[in-house]
């Protein structure tokens, strides 16, 4: 049971068949990034219907090439565009959030390569503007989520020399965050524990 | 002269060749649009390197039906989708920022007709996190733009009989924004004048 500071309360069912597909999938590059994103979507929209936050996915930059009119506006070429900033961000009791999710299919280790200079930027200047800055990271394969800080992996990324965060370093820098029913991912009992008093 | 509570001080320079550059468009409704966000860009670019605020812009999103992976990932049928949400948001001061920027050809009153029921739903959620949402308005025949507080505009958009926002309302209730150098446009000054010592 998880009580927010608005007062509401629920409970949280574990989601057998989602636990199922979830292991039965075949880890291809386009499900894994949409289990992640898609419960983490999912989640977005419990917290937007309860009140309890408002956070948006920044659609998929595409630049466009060419449009045909002839049958309404049909783009006919265009390419997908590195994102330059995070996945996500939004507001909570005023604050602004910002985080990037991302999943892998290593069992021991995160690899930086995961994650663009350009997004590292991004979350530096959001943490300069005291924004909140965070990454959820999905180690698919071992069915477990961690929400990490970004000063730390900011920190990791430009003074380490490792190429991967060790797994063990989630355990001990990170919050596992807690697959349920509703919310899917239950991230922002997380930034209430870390933030909710500041 | 402008002074930020930061202490930066940046004098403004009228820049002639864009304002006859203004002058002599077309006003067609492409050239419209990009004036405005191209201004609101530029100024969100020199808020950022000047380390005042950031605010990005949010993709327009595209729904992608095919795409030909057989030389590289080429997009070869989509259509774009309506923003469900607003252009802009971001970080200042730790306090999520939201609006729209929105431009019009009438010189008399802004028509509500520009403005989708989905973004005075996601406006009146970002005020009940207590985010700062707000309206760019530009009457490009009158070179006017405005700062609108996104309250007016939902209270005026749920409660009145009009179905555009008069003219006199903006020189009432909104905040004119000075056209400049360097930014564009500078917004920031009115939520310093709003929000500054909150």
């Amino acid at each position: 049971m998880i009580k927010y500071s608005n007062g509401q309360i629920f409970t949280k069912k574990p989601k057998k068949s989602q636990q199922l597909s979830r292991k039965s999938n075949s880890f291809s590059h386009g499900n894994r990034g949409m289990n992640l994103e898609g419960d983490i979507n999912i989640s977005n929209e419990y917290y937007k219907i309860k009140g309890l936050c408002l956070i948006t996915k920044r659609p998929t930059p595409i630049n466009v090439v060419k449009v045909d009119y002839s049958k309404g506006a049909i783009i006919t070429n265009a390419y997908f565009e590195k994102q330059s900033t995070t996945d996500y961000n939004g507001v909570w009791k005023g604050r602004y959030i910002d985080f990037e999710a991302k999943s892998t299919l290593k069992t021991t280790s995160f690899p930086l390569a995961n994650i663009s200079t350009h997004q590292i930027e991004h979350l530096k200047h959001v943490l300069k503007h005291n924004g909140i800055a965070f990454f959820i990271i999905e180690f698919a394969r071992l069915e477990k989520v961690f929400y990490l800080d970004a000063k730390y992996v900011i920190d990791f990324y430009e003074n380490s020399e490792r190429k991967s965060i060790p797994y063990g370093q989630f355990l001990i820098h990170g919050y596992e965050i807690k697959k349920g029913y509703t919310p899917r991912l239950d991230y922002l009992v997380i930034l209430e524990e870390i933030y909710g008093n500041s």
